[in-house]
C-alpha cells in the first residue's frame, strides 16, 4: 500500500507529482464522485471538490442537496434553444457565444464543468433524447459541438462531450449493445466527436450507458484509450455518465478517470481490493486520478478567467437572438409569410400560450422566465389578435372527443373571423423525453383534426411547431405555411413572434431529414433491438444518406430552410491541393430583405470501390447579405474529411479519382456540381494465401506478372459452362492459398509463394 | 501411427470398424477426393472410389477426363427446369418426381451423389446464383429441397444439400464473410436446412464457400458440427464445395468429412503432418474417414436398388409437365389469354426461337432435346403465326442502335398485322451467372423499348419472360399479360405454348417478390459487401418480409401468380394443440376450367416482444380442382415453426399469446384472416447483476416483491424533470448491479442480492 508523504502542492506540481503524494485510499476516493455532483475533496492534500453539473444547453443545478436521483430544485437559469434547434442555426459562431454564455453562468454558481455538448448522432427520429442533439450528420454534430465547448470553456469552465459513443437510443440504454460495423461507427457515430475532440481539447467526455460491440462505453479501452487518446490525442478525462459504470476496476483499466455520481463506497472498496489482489496496476489508478487532479487543477485556473456578471436579460436576449435564428420556415406559398401586422389574426393552439420549449429529464432547466408567443404576437399586431386554445394539453386520454369537438369548432370559429391563421401544433412533454423512446412520429391526432378543420375555414393557415424529435407532417402538402420550431429555448415565443411578422428573417436549415413515414425512416425495423442488442443494420446510410442511396421521396430534406428573401448561387470554383478541397461560390441576394443563407458543399464519389452515401455534406457557412448584396464564399474541404475508414488497413484511407462536388441550399437543392480529382492515399495491402487472384491482378507488382496468362485461361470453347466474363470473375475469386488444385493460369504453389514474397518485401 | 490389420469387409462391418483397419495414410486419403469427381478407393480394404457429379436440375457429368476446372463436355441429361422456376410449382409432389428422374439418370451414369439441390435463400435479386435456388422464403426452399432429395435418394443416389450456408453471392464468393446476426441466421438461412435435414436425413450436405461472421463454412464446427449433427441430428457427410477447403485439418476438426476435388495431395500432406505433430487427433481424422466409408456403403447399397431403365422422352415429359407448373402468370387483363387457337399470332423476341432454359456454370446442361416456344407455338395454332425476332442475343454493345431499330421496325409491322403479339423478353446468357452478380435487374434497352413500340402496334400484346433471376417490369401496368417463366428447362419452349393455349392451366406462383426497383429491396445498400465482408443489415427482414414490415409497393407480391380459373376461399378454421396450428379452409373453383390453387397460410404475432415481419408464410398446399369443385384442405403449421430465435437462451422459443393467421392466395391477396391463442414456451431466464429492474418487476418470483416500493419511487412532484411515466420507464432500465448508489425503490444492495438469488434457485 501507498503511504502518505508531503504532497507537492496543487497550484504548481503537475498532477502526477500530486498524485505521487497521496495514498492509494485517496486516489481511490479521487475517482469516484463524493456526491451526485461533485468530486471527492482530498484536504489533507489541498485538493477541493469541483462541481459538475446538467447541461447541455443552460446550466440545471440542483439548488438544495442531490435528491437521490439528482432531479429537482434547480437554481433559474437561461434556458437557450435546445440542440435540435440551435444545430438548425448551422451557425457556429452564435453556437460559441451561447457556449460563453452558459460558461458564465456556471461560473456564476461556481460550477467547473458543464456536461454538455450532447452530440450523439440522431439514428432513428424515435430516440427520445433527440432534443439535446444537433443532427443525423456527424460534420454538423461535431462543429456545433465544438462550438458551444470553445464557448464554455472561453469562461474557465470545462465541458463535456456526450455521450461518447454510439448512444443512439434510450430504451434499456443503461444495457444495450450497440452492435456496429467498423465504417458506420468511425464515419458516423465517432467522426463528430473525433472533429470537436481534436478542434477544442475538452476537459472533459462523458462515456455512454450502452455497450459497443458487447464491450460498455464506460470499460471499453479500445474506445476510451486507443481512439479516444492515442489516436484523436484527447488529453482530458473522463466520466462516465452518471451511475453508468458496472465494474469500477474494468473502467480504470479502460481510461474512465472519474466515475459518478457517488455510489456510497461501494466502488472505492472495488478498486482498493483490485489493486492489493493485484488484479489492478496501481500505475493505472495514477493515471486516472492524476487526470481528476489535473481537471481540478484546471477548474482553478478557470476561476481566476476573469469574467463579467452575468446578465439575466442580455442571456435572454441571446436566447431570443439564437431561437430566431434555430426555427426552420419549410413552406412559404405565396409569400404567406411574413405577416402584415395590420391584419387580424388568429392564434390557435394551446402551445401558443403555454409553450413548449426544452425537453423532459437530466437537461430541464429552471428557466429565469419564459415568453410565450401569443403575448408576443399580440404585442407586435396592430391587428387584431384573437386566441383559441383549439386543444389541450393534459388530459386528453381520459375523456371523449366532445371536448375536443368543442375545442376545434371554437378554433374553426376563430380562424374564419380573421385574416389569417397561425396554429400552434407540436408534441405534448409527456410525448417525449430522456428515459424512452417514442413509438411513432405522429402528432396527437386532435391536432392533425384541428389543421384541417382550421384550413377549411380559413386557407391562409401558418403551422407553427413545437416538438424535439420529427414528426410526420401529413398536412404538408396543403398548409401554405409551415414554420419548423423544434424546441427554442426560453424567448422562443418572443422570437417566433419576430420570424412570423418579418423582425427576423427565417434562416433555420433541417439538420435532420423529415420522412414522409416513419417506415422509411433508417432504423425502422432495427430500433431499439431487443435483448441487450440493437444492430446498426442501415450501416453507413444515416439520415440523408439514406433517403437519397434508396431514392426515397421525403417531406423535407436535409439542410433545407426558406428564407423571407432569395439567393442565388453562381461561379462555383473547386480546386484540390494536399490540404483538401477549396470552393468558392458566389451566393447573392435576389430579394428585396437582407436574410442569411447557408451555402452547403456535398461531396460523393461515383463508382467509389466501397459503399458510399451519393453525397455526404462536407463544409457549410452561413452568409448574411443586403438585399442585392454578393459576396464570394470560401468553404475547405479539408483532405480527412474526404477519407474513408478502410476496414483492411483500420485506418482512414482517401481514395483516389473523381469526386463530385455539389454545392446549393440543401441535400436535394443543389444549385452547382463539378467534378475534381483527387489524388489517393497509397494503400498497400500485402498479398497473403487469404488473398485471391483478382487481389494479385489488381495489385501494381504482381498484376502485370499474371495478367497474361490468366487471359490465356479464360478462353472457353463453344461446350463451357461459362462465358468468358464469368469464367474471368470466377477466377478473380480463387484464393492464392488454394491455386496447387488449379494449374488453370500457369500458376503453381510455388509461383504464388513467389507473388505473395514480392508483395511483403515493399 | 496406426499399422494395416486385416479390415473389416466392406459391405458387413459398420465404417467404423472398416476405417480401424486402415493406415493413417489411407485414411487421409479417404477425406480427399481422388480427382475432380471421386472419392479415394483404397484397394486393400476393398473400398471403391465412387462418383459425385453436379446437378441439381439434372445430371452435369463429364464425359471424358475432367478438366481442370471441370467444366467442359458432359453426358447428354434431362434438363429440368431450375430451382428458380421449380419452386414456383409449391407443388412438393412434383417435385419429388424431378428428383427421382434425376436420381434415375445419375443410377444410369454409375453416380453416387447429385450435387444438388441448390437452396440459399435469394437474399438479394441480384446474386448470379439465384436461379439455382428456390425462394426468398425458407420454408418453401426447405419443402421443395426436401422433395428433391427425397426424390432422388428413392432411387439408391444421394443428394447434396447446399450450400450450407448464408451463401447468398457469388461476389468473392470464396472468401467474404457473410457477416449475420444469430436470429436472421436462424430463422432465415439456416431455418430452410434445418427443415430439409430432419425431413429427410440427406446423404451428404454441401459447406459453402462463404465464411461466416468471419469463420469459414468449410471450418466452422458451430455450423458442420454443433448445429448440423448435435442440434440437428444430421447423420450423413459433409463434403466441401470444389475447392472451398482452405485449412484441410481445420476442416476436419470442424466435421467436413470430404474434401472436394483433389488438389494433388497437399491436403492428404497437410492431414498427416497434423497427425504426427498432435494438432489433429486421429480421431477426428477417424470420423470423417468413417462417413466417407458409411456414404460408399451407401452407395453400393443404392446400386442395388432396382430402378426401370431411363427413358428421355417421359423425362422430357416430365420437364414438360413441370415447366407447366412452374411459370407464373402474372398478369391477364381482359382473358387476354389464353389464346384462341384460331387467331393470328405474331411471335416477337429471339428467345422464341433461341430459348433461354437454364444458367450458365457448375450447373449447366447438355441437354438430350430443346424445345423451343415457336415451333411450339406454331404447332398449337390453328391461325397464321409470323416471326420476328425483334432484337439480337449477341454483338448488342458493339454496333449502334440501327441495327435494332430495323429488328424493332419489323416487329412492330408483324405485330400490328396479327390479332396477337406475343413478345419474349429476357436477359441474355451472359448477363447472370454462377461465378458473378448482377448489377442491375433491368432488362436491355432495346427489348424495352421493343415492349413500347409492339404495344404501341398492338394492344393485345402477351410479355413471357426468360431470366434466372428478378428483373424489373417498368411496362407491368401497359402490357395486359405478362407469363412469367423464368428458367423452364429442356421443354420450356413446348410448355409455353401449353400455357399460352390453354392446354395446361397456369398455376405457378412467385417465390420471391418483384420489386419496383432495386432501391427498394432489402439488401439494396450492403450487397455485395466490401473487403471481405457482407454486413446481412436488414436482419429477419429479407423477401416479403422486408416489403411487408416497409410497406412498400412491390411489383408483385411473393405467393402471386394467376390462373384462367378463379377460386374463393371460405370456412376458415383454426385450432391450437400441443403440436401446433390446424388449420381448415374450404377452396372452390368458382371458373369454368379445372385449375389448381396454391393455399397459403401466414402467421403473424403483432405486438410481439421481438421484432417480427408481419406475417411470415408458415404452410402451404396445393389443390386442383374440376370447375364448381370444393374442396377442404388442411393445413399444419408444426408449433416449432412458429418459434423465433431466443439470442438470451441461444434456442428456439414460442412466443405466448395471440397470434394472426391469415389464409390467402398470395401475401397479398390475403382472403381469410382470424386470430388463435397459442401457449407460450416457459422461459425462465434468472436475473443477474446485469439485469434491470424492469427485468426483476417483469420476473414472476420478484415482480411482485418490488412493484409496490418501484410504484410509490415514481410519485414525482411539481418540479420533477421526468414525467411519472419518464421516470418508471428510466427506473425500470436501471440494471441491479448498480442499485447500491440508487435508494429509491426501496432496496439496497442486499436485498437485490436476494432478489437475484431466489430467481437462481429455480
Amino acid at each position: 500500500m501507498t503511504t502518505s508523504s508531503t504532497p507537492a502542492d496543487l497550484r504548481t506540481g503537475t498532477a502526477a507529482d500530486v498524485v505521487a503524494g497521496l495514498t492509494l485510499e485517496q486516489k481511490a476516493d479521487l475517482v469516484v464522485g463524493a456526491t451526485f455532483w461533485t468530486t471527492a475533496a482530498v484536504d489533507e492534500a489541498g485538493i477541493p471538490a469541483i462541481m459538475v453539473t446538467d447541461g447541455p444547453h443552460g446550466l440545471r443545478k440542483q439548488a438544495g442537496a442531490a435528491d437521490h436521483l439528482g432531479l429537482e430544485n434547480s437554481v433559474p437559469a437561461t434556458c437557450f434553444p435546445p440542440a435540435v434547434a440551435l444545430g438548425s442555426s448551422f451557425d457556429t459562431e452564435l453556437a460559441e457565444r451561447v457556449g460563453a454564455a452558459i460558461g458564465l453562468e456556471a461560473r456564476a454558481e461556481d460550477v467547473s464543468v458543464v456536461l454538455g455538448p450532447g452530440m450523439n448522432i440522431k439514428r432513428s427520429p424515435l430516440c427520445g433524447r433527440n432534443f439535446e442533439y444537433f443532427s443525423e450528420d456527424p460534420l454538423v454534430s461535431g462543429e456545433l459541438a465544438a462550438a458551444v465547448t470553445r464557448g464554455i470553456q472561453s469562461r474557465g469552465v470545462g465541458a463535456s462531450l456526450k455521450h461518447f459513443a454510439a448512444n443512439n437510443q434510450e430504451h434499456d440504454r443503461m444495457r444495450t449493445s450497440s452492435d456496429v460495423d467498423p465504417r458506420p461507427l468511425r464515419e458516423i457515430y465517432l467522426r463528430g466527436f473525433e472533429r470537436a475532440v481534436k478542434a477544442t481539447q475538452p476537459w472533459t467526455i462523458m462515456s455512454s450507458y450502452n455497450k459497443i460491440n458487447g464491450t460498455y462505453a464506460s470499460q471499453n479501452p479500445w474506445l476510451l484509450t486507443e481512439v479516444l487518446r492515442d489516436q484523436w490525442g484527447f488529453e482530458g478525462l473522463v466520466v462516465s455518465d452518471w451511475f453508468g459504470v458496472a465494474d469500477r476496476p474494468a473502467a480504470l483499466r479502460a481510461g474512465l478517470d472519474l466515475e459518478m455520481p457517488t455510489n456510497g463506497g461501494v466502488s472505492q472498496e472495488r478498486v482498493l481490493s483490485a489493486v492489493r489482489a493485484g488484479e489492478l496496476a496501481e500505475d493505472t489508478l495514477n493515471a486516472c486520478a492524476a487526470r481528476v487532479v489535473e481537471l481540478v487543477q484546471k477548474s482553478l485556473r478557470g476561476a481566476e478567467t476573469e469574467v463579467e456578471a452575468w446578465d439575466s436579460e442580455a442571456h435572454h436576449g441571446l436566447a431570443r437572438e439564437a431561437a430566431a435564428r434555430s426555427a426552420v420556415l419549410l413552406k412559404n406559398d405565396d409569400a404567406l409569410l411574413p405577416l402584415n401586422p395590420r391584419n387580424s389574426v388568429a392564434v390557435i393552439g394551446e402551445f401558443a400560450r403555454t409553450p413548449r420549449y426544452q425537453g423532459a429529464g437530466s437537461s430541464q432547466i429552471s428557466p429565469t422566465r419564459v415568453d410565450d408567443a401569443l403575448t408576443a404576437l399580440t404585442e407586435a399586431s396592430s391587428g387584431e389578435v384573437r386566441f383559441s386554445p383549439g386543444f389541450r394539453l393534459e388530459g386528453v386520454e381520459e375523456t371523449a372527443g366532445a371536448q375536443d369537438a368543442e375545442l376545434r369548432a371554437e378554433a374553426v370559429q376563430t380562424a374564419r373571423a380573421a385574416d389569417v391563421a397561425v396554429i400552434f401544433l407540436g408534441l405534448p412533454a409527456a410525448a417525449e423525453s430522456e428515459g424512452f423512446d417514442r413509438q411513432h412520429i405522429d402528432l396527437p391526432a386532435e391536432q392533425l383534426a384541428l389543421v384541417d378543420a382550421v384550413l377549411e375555414a380559413n386557407p391562409r393557415t401558418v403551422v407553427v411547431l413545437s416538438h424535439g424529435g420529427v414528426v410526420a407532417l401529413p398536412f404538408a402538402e396543403e398548409v401554405p405555411a409551415i414554420l419548423e420550431g423544434w424546441l427554442l429555448g426560453q424567448a422562443g415565443g418572443s422570437a417566433t413572434a419576430d420570424l412570423l411578422y418579418g423582425t427576423a428573417n427565417p434562416s433555420g436549415r433541417l439538420t435532420e431529414t423529415i420522412p414522409v413515414r416513419l417506415a422509411d425512416s433508417p432504423a425502422y425495423l432495427d430500433f431499439p433491438g431487443e435483448h441487450g442488442h440493437v444492430r446498426y443494420g442501415e450501416g453507413i446510410f444515416v439520415g440523408y444518406r439514406w433517403y437519397d442511396a434508396r431514392e426515397l421521396e421525403v417531406a423535407f430534406p436535409f439542410g433545407h430552410g426558406l428564407s423571407y428573401t432569395s439567393f442565388a448561387h453562381s461561379a462555383l470554383q473547386v480546386s484540390s491541393d494536399d490540404a483538401g478541397l477549396h470552393l468558392q461560390v458566389t451566393v447573392t441576394n435576389t430579394g428585396d430583405r437582407p436574410g442569411r443563407e447557408v451555402v452547403q458543399a456535398y461531396v460523393g464519389r461515383p463508382g467509389s470501390a466501397v459503399a458510399r452515401a451519393p453525397r455526404e455534406l462536407k463544409a457549410f457557412a452561413a452568409v448574411a447579405l443586403d438585399a442585392g448584396e454578393s459576396h464570394t464564399v470560401e468553404l475547405t474541404v479539408a483532405r480527412e474529411d474526404l477519407a474513408h475508414w478502410d476496414v483492411r488497413l483500420d485506418d482512414w484511407v482517401v481514395e483516389g479519382g473523381e469526386h463530385v462536388v455539389a454545392v446549393g441550399a440543401s441535400s436535394r437543392d443543389l444549385r452547382q456540381e463539378t467534378t475534381v480529382e483527387v489524388p489517393g492515399d497509397e494503400v498497400a495491402v500485402p498479398l497473403s494465401t487469404e488473398a485471391t487472384l483478382g487481389d494479385a491482378l489488381a495489385h501494381p507488382v504482381t498484376g502485370p506478372l499474371i495478367r497474361d496468362s490468366l487471359q490465356q485461361a479464360v478462353q472457353v470453347g463453344e461446350d463451357d459452362v461459362f462465358s468468358a466474363e464469368g469464367l474471368l470473375r470466377m477466377l478473380k475469386s480463387f484464393p492464392l492459398g488454394r491455386i496447387s488444385g488449379f494449374a488453370g493460369a500457369g500458376l503453381d504453389r510455388e509461383k504464388v509463394a513467389q507473388l505473395i514474397a514480392m508483395t511483403q518485401q515493399g
